[in-house]
């Protein structure tokens, strides 16, 4: 068993043509959320899997689950996959590697006739992305118990069309069951950050991923004239605001592990260059595997604000926008995804996952877990997005490991 | 002639009623060069002249001169005045009372029954504020020579309109010859900033106009994702241009007299809560009474910038946008005025100007100087902008004295 491989081109090969349903013109992919072009990814790829031999349903939510049988049917499958919806103008790699690696895992065992005690389902989660409907991870979160279903499907687009009528209209709204008892799930993506590459590793075991805290700064000072007002009368809101992103980006840097502190977005008002900007308003983002970190983080960022303020004469209100928590991922599939790199020999590195991924969703109902591959300068959310395929081949070995381990090999 | 004072309720009332001529909601006043209003102010103006036994002219330009002879037909006037178009919501105050204190001081006079050797002089200039057509300055401009007249005539509204045409059209295309002798000009205004309420002064006595250099700074990094890119890998421009707004403030503090220094206007890109800011683009504009030191002012910005830059690894471009020099008043008138205020016991200041003035474009022509008076908050280009009755009054006499100084008394 432990010397199946999978065939890196065969991969490689069914990447670059599901690729090109939606291509874009800088060499990457952009099929939005059941669209057409979300369909014909779909077809294809249940074509792909019914020529391996695989049985395949669609829920409610038009989940696609393509179910290599075990021998022992009923026992819960171990489960892979990920999404086939991009961004607008989004990479080849992205969801797209962790549905295709559960492929070809299912090619390589047909290959070597290698059967499992416990079913193995590839999965297509619906609209991961949420770049087309109101809200992203929606096929897992209703999958995991964690989205209501009705909810879900009355979620519209911008142009008013619901999720639920777009299933029905592209084919997918299925009748399989929603939710059932899963023995495990692992998804295998590329990184999207620069950390594999850098040191090259060749995989990433994901330890989980970060909790999130949004922030919303609103800084106010008094709007005046920039050629009358001298210095020293001024109540400058961007001045502070200013110094306020250097401090909280200090933050960041006095806690360990180092959490990422973002400020993305920044306006000014009036935004006028001969006025002093009377009110500033900016965003963070903060991010930590441990929650309790990201509180702590808060607290520091918060007084850091307030020192800048205070020193300034400045008014400051900092709100919380949104929290997610961090997710742990089962410490028993990471301890044999480590032994499982080890032992095919894969340069590896323990790794958080900065992003979200269907993976945290699963992770609430069955030991779930993640394999990182590098990706060429951490881009991705990008038409240059690039994975090599020899990285992209060594994270579906590891997968392929792990998933015969997990359902039990019979051979 | 010393005993001499003008009537500070006669004033304040002449000032309320012109202000309701477009009066605004907030209580301040919007007249927009060259439309309705600015007609009926004018009309209102002239009238007002004509009862004081003034004679009116009005040039190509639609400046509108109100002369009080003297006993000397050929002498050059010595003059006063400023402008009646406003901001579009702009206050009762700012230009209105460097005309209605002219003619104040008409008033004053004929009441003495003091007559002057040379004539005495209040001008309306045309559309100081460029809030409606493309420039400012344009009558006094033209009047100094600075401007060509077919150029500021055939100038466009946002709609189209030009100016010539709307001269024209309210009647006020005049053919008295443009440009003539001045003896002096010395134009009264609110502060439009904060020093003279702050030390409890009556009048500023203004020395000259600060130099204006602008530019605007570019800075450039890379984009990337606010989850997965660790901080030592990012190359974050918001964030550089934060630590650069914090050094071009500093250089404001390093050199003596302070020079002021704003950065009003910063956008982000691509200004996303979740995306490390990519590029920022933002304004500088410096401003300082000596020309030179606004070249060393500026040379510090650019170090301060391009070692922000360097040790942030980002990519830096700075270029001057625009570029004003600064303007010295006549150093006589300045003496005179200071004596003269120091004989009315009035509590005054040297100061510079902050904004341009009608006054710059004559100092090019005539001895030229400025009489500020406080305004509450240094609140000006807003309705909210006020200006005590006893400060206004206290500008108004310390203008009179000076006038007829320069004049020639002969009571």
């Amino acid at each position: 068993m432990s010397e199946v491989r999978v065939d890196g081109a065969r991969l490689w090969d069914s990447l670059m043509v599901l690729a090109e349903i939606g291509a874009t013109p800088g060499g990457g992919s952009g099929r939005l959320a059941l669209t057409d072009l979300d369909r014909q990814a779909r077809d294809l790829f249940v074509g792909w899997c019914a020529a391996a031999g695989c049985h395949v349903r669609v829920d409610r939510m038009g989940n696609i689950f393509a179910r290599r049988n075990g021998t022992e049917p009923g026992l819960p499958p171990v489960m892979t996959g990920s999404h086939l919806d991009t961004q607008p103008l989004g990479g080849r790699f992205d969801g797209v590697y962790g549905v295709l690696a559960g492929l070809e895992v299912m090619h390589a065992l047909n290959d070597a006739g290698v059967a499992t005690r416990a079913p193995l389902d590839v999965v297509v989660w619906t609209d991961e992305e949420g770049a087309r409907f109101k809200a992203g991870f929606m096929g897992s979160g209703v999958f995991a118990g964690l989205q209501d279903l009705d909810a879900a499907l009355a979620n519209p687009d911008g142009e008013g069309r619901t999720m639920g009528a777009e299933l029905e209209r592209i084919g997918y709204a299925g009748d399989a069951p929603l939710g059932m008892p899963v023995a495990a799930f692992i998804e295998t993506h590329i990184e999207q950050g620069p950390l594999l590459e850098a040191e090259g590793k060749a995989v990433g075991v994901v330890l989980g991923a970060q909790g999130q805290r949004c922030f919303r700064v609103t800084v106010t000072g008094a709007e005046g004239h920039a050629g009358t007002l001298p210095m020293d009368h001024r109540r400058d809101a961007l001045l502070g605001a200013a110094r306020m992103i250097d401090a909280v980006n200090a933050v960041a840097f006095r806690h360990r592990p180092r959490p990422v502190i973002t400020v993305g977005r920044l306006d000014v008002r009036p935004n006028s260059p001969n006025t002093v900007p009377g009110q500033v308003v900016f965003t963070i983002d903060s991010r930590h595997p441990d929650d309790d970190t990201l509180v702590s983080v808060a607290a520091d960022m918060r007084s850091a604000c307030e020192a800048v303020a205070g020193a300034a004469g400045l008014d400051l209100a900092m709100e919380q926008t949104s929290e997610r928590g961090s997710v742990a991922f089962d410490a028993g599939l990471v301890a044999e995804l480590r032994a499982a790199a080890d032992k095919l020999g894969l340069a590896q590195r323990d790794i958080y996952s900065g992003a979200g991924h269907d993976a945290c969703n699963l992770a609430g109902i069955a030991p779930s877990a993640m394999i990182f591959v590098p990706c060429e300068g951490g881009i991705s959310h990008n038409e240059a997005e690039y994975a090599k395929p020899e990285d992209l081949a060594a994270g579906c070995d590891l997968l392929l490991q792990v998933m015969v381990a997990r359902a039990g090999a019979t051979g």
